[in-house]
């Protein structure tokens, strides 16, 4: 009895094309896992190869190569160090040479969902007024602001609104004018104002701070309208009168906001913003794949993603670059490595996702592997666009902001770059909810989808006891599509958002 | 009539010691101003000499050196460019020459307030609940608790307690945990846990932060108590648990807390922060001499009072080297000085406060000059401690903290070393507020005074009317005292404190 072998070990296969599939248990020698013996024993998390792969072929893995067989290789035979090899890619950037055109479908075979058309075209999941600050001093305003509209019970009277959503921040003075953290903090307030989940926006200030309310107006050639406005206390002559001014300036917006009406919208007007945190062993092999599936699913149906969070990608650009639709977009995304490496070491920190021993114990090969683990949620296709943080995305199709790994500053970045939709992937379990942009949370495992099931969207957990990544891919896509119509998501229905609005500081506090 | 002069031009004079006064309105020739004859136009703004001054011999302005005469000068001679040089500071470092011991009254000579005792001996101005987060992740949540509690009506039954804050952030993940940004955030995390403000103190996590709790208590031998409780969200099992969870933690301190009794406590026990923001061409005559002239004051009682913003006494940290008590407090200055040109230029931006042409035409002569118009609202005594951001303060007397200018940053530095009342100087015009520690604004001028009458607490603007800098002081001085004893600030009326706290982010955010 001693030893016996799991007949029929559980395992994860990541994509049709793979060579391999993960164990989900150990897999004894002799256990049979899609059609092939084990030739080995395969630890749990561990890859086992399910077809021949020759010396210098490509082990893939999420249907991408995350090495190459150093040596010939069986069916049934254990991947890892021993076998699988990684090229010295460094510096070594191919562009492009992986790209294919997919096919889009035509806009009346699109999902659909019921979104709201704005005067400018672009779609909105969501109905909200926005008031934002120019500076910390003006914080306390905007929330005194947002407080008395809520306590006036106005808002009963306009029921498509979804709220009032005061977004306050730390910085806005104190910083150097032709800085980097300067240019992040105009783009960012101007994609707020931009997002087509935003009905209508005050941005209230203080008056003698370095982010001028009227030079930002002046270059993105913003208008004061019925659905935007500004105020100073300083101008207008402290706290009360500009709470008073405020309440007034969101009271004309009411109106005129609320008679936005939902309209059926080709799945093409979606954005959709990828995150994950607190990932854990599971992240990689069942919800950042399956969230990939979705993803393909979501541009084959003409929409957009955003894949950021770029030091978890650092390592694996190269697989990126040649995905490129173009060398010029390929390029960009190697400028943003460089910044990187120099923003870190300026920063005495480092840039490192090598696996570590613990990362090559659980089953991890290749640098390659860990950080596809993490891109995996981008999905398969075409890399059409790379934009800086927080800069508008007007590419289709899968694209790439550079943000932090730290959810709510990436996540900041992707809604300013117009994001209308968010899927968060964790496995330790996040608390992350937004605003004006609803946020489905995935569970990479079942116990976590259970112990924190009032934060908890989907579970992504049962890929290990048997769902394919592609149903549960179609899952998702499904949840997006129905919460980008007004289905509410956990974090919503409990509030979440004021406090996750978080624009990343770059440069010196003065 | 052309050119009439005005024969009683309206001036200050700064201090006792000062061998010149500055000019309210223009001095025509043959004015006379304190007892001498103007021989020159002096501009408003420009200083001119009430006392002969040999050549070498120092120029005198807040009772502090701000040049020295470059030929002789008359009395009613104008002092500018002209007539009034500099030293090359520059590297030249003089220790504690100028430390001098001040006599500090008796204990029973001593003017006292009304505050609560705490058990480690420190005294509080307040007396509140805080929620603390260790990390972004958790700051909804933290509000959330904040909010049950305020909408159970539970704080009615006790009503020896100020309130329940949470303090939010935006960092404490996807940090350098060797970095200084993150012994900054433990600083300040432990700093506001310790405020004597603070009655009691639920510190709330996600769970798989950087920044985590339990290391935090190790490191600072913090221990649980009917006061001091920790809980994270992952641990707890999500949101809404998490809420009751923290909604009870606090229920059980509320009638601990409540149990505090104001009583009357010397003013040596008062520790005051000095901020200034939104400064004007008044700052440095009227509000901040005044505010200096209370620093005096509570010094002599007895008390501390923390200066800072570095980057606004750069250049004239010789003058504070030469108060030092101590070549080690002084080295300590010069050491913070080096610290930032180092941060700054690893951060692309500059360090200068040189006077710019605009300031030489209102009257500021030299770098000393500007930044003791900074300075003055430090006073005028022995430099006791210097301190980097939001380390505990021990000293006694007039310290220094090392802080960005930026006004909310630079407070939450000085309410994490202990400051239980805080002195705010403003020329623009400044809506802050903090909590848990009173915020006194004082306006440098009657016209914003009276624009933002209800943000404004005190103004210092009629001292170019005739108050004496000593009368305006002692006003200052009676206003802490009755607010140190409960009586509430404008700002603390109209509920500012909760968006005002910002600790400072230093390094990359990964
Ligand atoms: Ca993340
Ligand atoms: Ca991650
Ligand atoms: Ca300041
Ligand atoms: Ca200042
Ligand atoms: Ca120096």
């Amino acid at each position: 009895m001693l030893n016996r072998p799991a007949l029929t070990p559980r395992t994860v296969r990541l994509h049709d094309q793979d060579n391999l599939v993960v164990a989900v248990e150990p897999i004894e020698i002799g256990s049979v896992v899609h059609g092939v013996t084990a030739r080995e024993r395969v630890p749990r998390g561990h890859k086992i190869a399910i077809a021949a792969i020759h010396q210098g072929e490509p082990v893939l893995k999420f249907g991408q190569i995350i090495g190459f067989a150093s040596k010939p290789v069986e069916p049934g035979e254990w991947l890892h160090e021993h076998n699988v090899g990684m090229h010295d890619f460094s510096r070594d950037y191919h562009f492009a040479e992986d790209a294919s055109s997919e096919a889009i479908l035509p806009v009346e075979a699109r999902a659909t969902f019921e979104g709201f058309r704005r005067a400018n075209g672009k779609v909105g999941t969501r109905n909200y007024l926005a008031i934002l600050t120019s500076v910390n001093c003006s914080a306390s305003v905007a929330r005194f602001i947002a407080r008395e509209v809520e306590r006036s019970g106005l808002l009963d009277e306009y029921p498509n609104i979804d709220g009032v959503i005061p977004l306050v921040h730390g910085t806005g003075c104190a910083m150097d004018t032709k800085g980097e953290g300067y240019e992040v903090l105009k783009r960012t307030q101007w994609g707020y104002a931009a997002n087509p989940n935003m009905a209508g926006v005050l941005m209230v200030g203080l008056g003698c701070e370095v982010f001028q309310i009227g030079r930002w107006k002046e270059l993105y050639n913003i208008e004061e309208s019925d659905t935007f406005r500004t105020m100073t206390i300083q101008d207008i002559g402290g706290t009360r009168k500009t709470v008073a001014a405020g309440v007034a300036a969101i009271r004309d917006m009411l109106p005129v906001a609320n008679r936005a009406r939902r309209e059926t919208i080709p799945a093409s007007e979606l954005m959709l913003a990828l995150q994950c945190g607190g990932s854990d062993g599971y992240s990689g092999i069942t919800a950042n794949p399956a969230l990939g599936s979705a993803v393909d699913l979501l541009v084959r149906h003409g929409g957009t993603a955003i894949l950021s969070e770029t030091p978890e990608i650092y390592g694996a650009e190269h697989l990126l670059t040649r995905r490129a639709a173009t060398r010029e977009v390929g390029e960009k995304l190697v400028g943003l490595i460089d910044w990187w490496e120099d923003y870190t070491s300026r920063n005495n920190a480092e840039m490192n996702n090598n696996p570590s021993p613990g990362n090559k114990a659980g089953g991890l090969t290749t640098i390659l592997e860990k950080s596809l683990g993490a891109a995996a949620k981008g999905g398969t296709t075409t890399l059409n666009g790379v934009y800086r943080y927080a800069e508008p995305v007007t590419a289709k199709g899968l694209v790439f902001m550079d943000t932090p790994g730290y959810d709510p500053v990436s996540a900041t970045g992707q809604v300013a770059g117009g994001a209308n939709i968010l899927c968060f992937t964790t496995g330790r379990g996040s608390a992350y909810g937004c605003k004006p942009t609803p946020s489905i949370k995935l569970a990479t495992n079942s116990e976590i989808y259970r112990r924190m099931i009032d934060d908890m969207d989907i579970n992504c957990g049962d890929v290990l006891d048997g769902s394919t990544i592609q149903e549960k891919g179609r899952e998702i896509f499904e949840a997006i599509l129905k919460t980008a119509s007004g289905q509410r998501t956990k974090s919503e229905e409990m509030g979440y958002g004021d406090a996750e609005f978080v624009p990343w500081q770059i440069g010196a506090t003065m």
